[in-house]
């Protein structure tokens, strides 16, 4: 963890900042040249769940997602980070009925929806949250849908020693070029399976060949844009009502596969420019890298006066009380 | 907001550290000398919520409390950022009710309860959110109840020309030592009302003089001795169910007074040691502020080990997953 990174977001109410957030950024391409940073790029960082795409590879490489026949929406909920909308708990359901499975399978952990109307909406029908809900159901369900594929026993996959956790490991060290192993710094993720930690500048080159699909097999880079795809196609999934996710994926399709995790990270995929990026806000705010990461996308991603008029509330997020005045906002103190 | 600001808080995930909070902290007595301080302690921050107590003096100074019959848990309430527990609306919605007053004159808006539970079993029952629910409608109560008191139409109370509001900003202004008017930097709070910036050192200060009752007139002393005894008494209507101070005060009774802010605020007062105590967390952390504040008590505050002991879990906070497994935690830097 870098002691010097400067200070990249602000947040201000009435005349004065209230708080500052610093962070490190970085921009590659597909060949591991740096376009652009910020701070230190090579501290080593836990991803958490911004590399769910590239943790989804084994689902898509080994056949399984052909084989249950998952289309965009399955693909996408595979990659997410959700809500725990109705649509996602559902989808996550569907996921492991066509492997023959069911949530008991499911080791993430129940948790109430991460989403406020989600929450209130299954408290109001007198629901329980349950494994589906969790924010990482999808991707727990492409887990053990890849291990039913591949003739795993899927009682324990989300331990770092279980085949299912080595083929994920093995995929990300490959993309990122950054060995994944016990020799790894690792911590357990709120779902129970290891994160790793990553150099900030091998996690953007990771996403500079998702982009891109160059520096990979033709089998790899298939499967990247199958995924991007996947995503473009169907943001709702990849988080949820209101969420940065969905509502940047939607707005930009194709154009922007943008993925946040916990604790301040967030990668991009570019493929118009052949770039990726990674980033990682010290106290770990989402608020504030969802600003690094929605400044670099305005100055990275051509886009015409419509769009940027519409993408300018993520750069400069306004913040309301709850009468609906208006107290302030974050800006980003980099360009 | 200083740039200069130290870590002193870091966050850990298995063997790493996976974020860092930086903040400035300083404790004083009620003549004012620095006892300890960490950080620029000159810098003028919004204080929020973190003085509520403070904000309740025209309340009690008024004669309003005794009028209308509020004993501890109505002023401990007045003193509150609650978690909108059926507990805390029922009671803000009695405190207009002795004023012959409903929850149409609170002017906060309303939002679900910011605590979990109480927004489920809201949701379960069909209930709506509102203006009762509010954090700050306790706060509000005592202001429209002032109000009454005074013979001023509580209309329009928030705004910072309201009767109401002056009269909050000079007795906060008499206690910190710091002039509260349109000269003074200020924003808008999240319930509406303004929030102005003070120094640190001078919002310490006020606190040493909630502490101690020196360096004011008998009749706010009395206030402050009061106010510190309602919390001591009722912690539970200062916060909720888990929060930090409920359960600090619940351990300590009168011997600590506590009290968070939004945006990585907190304040205390000491009456045992004649100190106050300010701080922030750069970032708006509650989990760093709260590990600050922690680390403070456990430095000034004697205490028996039984109680270390219990104190500990606020000091070095274990952070668990969803499935109960520990997965790191955080620690202070300073000491």
């Amino acid at each position: 963890m870098s002691l010097t990174d400067p200070i990249l977001v602000e947040v201000l109410r009435g005349d004065s900042v209230e708080c500052v957030h610093r962070g490190a950024l970085v921009v590659l391409d597909a060949a591991g040249r740096v376009v652009f940073s910020v701070g230190d790029i090579e501290q080593a960082i836990y991803p958490r769940s911004a590399i769910k795409a590239l943790q989804a590879l084994p689902l898509v490489e080994s056949g399984a997602a052909d084989r249950y026949g998952f289309g965009h929406a399955e693909l996408a909920l595979a990659c997410s980070s959700h809500s725990g909308e109705p649509r996602h708990a559902e989808t996550a359901a569907a996921m492991l009925a066509k492997a023959g499975l069911t949530e008991a399978t499911l080791e993430c952990g129940a948790h109430w929806p991460s989403g406020a109307s989600a929450t209130q909406g299954l408290a109001r029908s007198g629901g329980k949250p349950s494994a589906l809900h969790n924010n990482c159901s999808g991707k727990h369900s492409g887990f053990v849908c890849f291990a039913c594929q591949e003739g795993i026993n899927p009682t324990g996959y989300v331990g770092i020693d279980h085949k299912v956790q080595r083929f994920v490991a093995e995929a990300v060290g490959e993309v990122t070029g950054h060995r994944l192993d016990r020799e790894t710094a690792f911590g357990i993720d709120g779902c129970s399976i290891p994160t790793f930690a990553v150099p900030l500048k091998k996690l953007a080159h990771g996403f500079a060949k998702l982009a891109t699909g160059e520096g990979v097999g033709p089998e790899r880079a298939k499967a990247f844009a199958r995924l991007r795809a996947a995503c473009a196609a169907e943001p709702f999934m990849v988080a949820g009502s209101g969420r940065f996710c969905t509502d940047v994926m939607g707005l930009f399709g194709e154009r922007v596969f943008v993925k946040t995790g916990a604790e301040g990270v967030f990668c991009a995929a570019l493929p118009g420019q052949g770039l990726g990026v990674a980033l990682k806000c010290l106290d770990g705010a989402s608020r504030a890298s969802e600003v690094m990461m929605a400044t670099l996308i305005a100055k990275l991603v051509p886009m015409d006066e419509a769009e940027r008029a519409k993408f300018q509330r993520f750069v400069t997020p306004v913040m309301k009380n709850w009468n609906g005045i208006t107290v302030g906002g974050l800006r980003p103190t980099f360009s």
